[in-house]
């Protein structure tokens, strides 16, 4: 039996890196819950983009600092700072609580005064879903969108229903459907698994902005990352979906070329919708 | 009863623009077929690269030279000469003639020294078909792959068996199912649709080179598009998919600021790949 606690401290061991000298970090609160705000310490860097960022980690494991470098990665291409949000984590707080954690920092950001057209959000896996059902959450309660969004390796369908569960099943290096299972048996505990704000891939997502969806080709999540593409742009959304060869879950974090190649694109991207020119 | 002919004159009165006066272009033939060369006349554009272009028109109406305005906007991203084939047409001659043709164009490319690290692949439509088509079949017989390849708006399933044949009906402003059914019966005959030269999103693509691929969101070709990229993706191909909101097929006609924006970034993709520091 698997252990939230131990899987934490393993996630952290595993991806932690250290946080640049030329950044400053700080411990804020957003929504009411913790989070770690970056800002980079360099001339230019005092503008009021905000990227608002949740971690991945199947919703049991991870936290703001372990995936800091991701959303530092992007923080460089912005004029401003980010924030990245511990939202509670399952089985000791299951769905809803990780949605309304994230509504709540979205909804804070912009009570605080947050320029919508200059607030863009990411995240990675399960951050990612948190991301998609958190702008879809605002969309339906009148809030305005961000500017754009940026999703790695999304996580969109507790069902486990892409083909690729299958087809990439062996392939995967990091998940198998089983593994997954549990993650998201800690989450929805006995809840719909097929609900729009479980797995927005079968949600409405007409609203949405921009969207960039990066995932790797060796993934059992490929398909929720083509199909949440699909679904969005049937929807009217703008989407871009990378599909980047031989890479796995998350390879974002793997400090290879391809991964450096794709957070750049991933930046770029937030940039070009932070200046309005897209 | 619609009329060969006819639809012919409609489709070459529609699209076709001048071309303008900076560019040199020739008739040529390539793999026993006639093809319009195109050159820009400008300092710089007197390199080796090739674009190898396949025009649109559901393998019935079209030819290089009412689409001489999309090959040229890729084409003034690159160092060199397009060459867009007149490729042979149904119902006269059914499928594969067009294959055939593409694929011997495709070879005598790199008979005549085409270098494939310069040489790149772009098509709209059925004419984006035939790239991915051309470039199975060459991988089959073994000649090298292109640099990478641009589909626009790609009709790769002649069984129309897309979601978005029923979901983006009476949305899409040009096709309807029984429109495209009229195309592919003239060109498959009595063939089988859902081959994999017929319909390439059945086909095994491992080895394609990096794709990029552009969609409207109002077409009931949209999920040809979203499929292709997934199953290219499944089979370890780097895909880019754009989804551009409220556009229909092949939008990178119509002149909107869209369609450029989408012309730039489909050149871009191209001179990135021929630079090979993608």
């Amino acid at each position: 039996m698997r252990n939230p606690a131990e899987q934490r401290e393993q996630f952290a061991a595993m991806l932690t890196r250290p946080i640049p000298a030329d950044v400053h970090s700080s411990a804020t609160t957003l929504g009411g819950r913790p989070a770690l705000e970056l800002r980079i310490e360099a001339p230019g860097t005092t503008g009021e983009d905000v990227l608002l960022y949740f971690h991945g980690g199947g919703f049991v494991v991870g936290s703001a600092r372990v995936t800091a470098h991701l959303t530092l990665a992007l923080l460089r291409h912005l004029d401003g700072r980010a924030v990245s949000l511990d939202y509670r984590l399952a089985p000791e707080h299951p769905f809803p609580a990780a949605p309304d954690d994230c509504l709540a920092a979205y909804r804070e950001l912009l009570d605080s005064g947050a320029d919508p057209r200059r607030l863009v959000i990411a995240g990675d896996s399960a951050g990612a879903a948190l991301a998609v059902i958190t702008m879809m959450r605002a969309r339906d309660a009148g809030l305005p969108m961000p500017a754009g969004a940026v999703l790695f390796s999304p996580a969109v369908d507790l069902t486990l229903s892409g083909p690729s569960m299958r087809s990439k099943n062996g392939v995967d290096p990091i998940f198998t459907p089983a593994d997954l299972e549990w993650y998201f048996d800690q989450y929805i505990a006995g809840g719909d698994r097929s609900g729009p704000e479980a797995s927005p891939v079968f949600a409405d997502l007409a609203g949405l902005p921009p969207l960039l969806i990066q995932v790797g080709s060796s993934e059992v999540l490929l398909d929720d990352a083509v199909r949440l593409a699909g679904h969005a742009g049937a929807a009217e959304v703008a989407v871009t979906l990378e599909v980047v060869p031989g890479k796995p879950h998350v390879f974002q974090h793997d400090g290879s070329a391809e991964a450096e190649a794709a957070l750049e694109r991933a930046g770029q991207f937030l940039a070009l919708r932070l200046r309005g020119d897209l």
